[in-house]
């Protein structure tokens, strides 16, 4: 491949890649918009804020689906850790407004 | 809202948050398939690795995506590291091979 072509397909890979990186963030800003929902619905329904049955649920399920599209598991648990985190942070926001 | 409304509601919300993992799952599984194929391209041209320009310019467009949906920019930004946390990791494993 000569180096012209190279960069021609690393060009096409990068714009594959930031419309994916756009998906994903529009994609998490909905799930974050779901969990403020569940934040808020739980603080009025006077639920338990922490729920390890749906967490263990969510690790098991998210191991599997990283499995069939070949994504690393553990890369996924990372990525479902830092969701995690930050759901706590925005509910502890909630709870402090 | 009765208790059984509320339990209705956070079962909802958490179909929603199941069907947008799976989504964002698969996304990420597709972006590593960009990656990697970045990096066995960037091997086989004798490109450098790294790429600070092209990092900085992510970074950036990151925060303006985030920002344009609601998304925690600061969260958006540890999406992104760990993102390219696991794209050395693969690239390093790659040369390895």
């Amino acid at each position: 491949m000569t180096d012209e072509n190279a960069l021609a397909e690393l060009d096409r890979l990068r714009s594959s890649i930031d419309n994916l990186d756009a998906a994903l963030v529009h994609l998490l800003a909905e799930r974050f918009k779901c969990t403020q929902r569940v934040g808020e619905l739980k603080a009025t329904a006077h639920m338990p804020p922490a729920d390890p049955a749906r967490e263990e649920y969510q690790i098991k399920r998210l191991r599997g689906l990283a499995e069939s599209s070949g994504l690393d598991p553990q890369f996924a648990e990372k990525f479902l850790a830092l969701i995690i985190e930050q759901v706590i942070r925005n509910h502890v926001a909630l709870r402090e407004k």
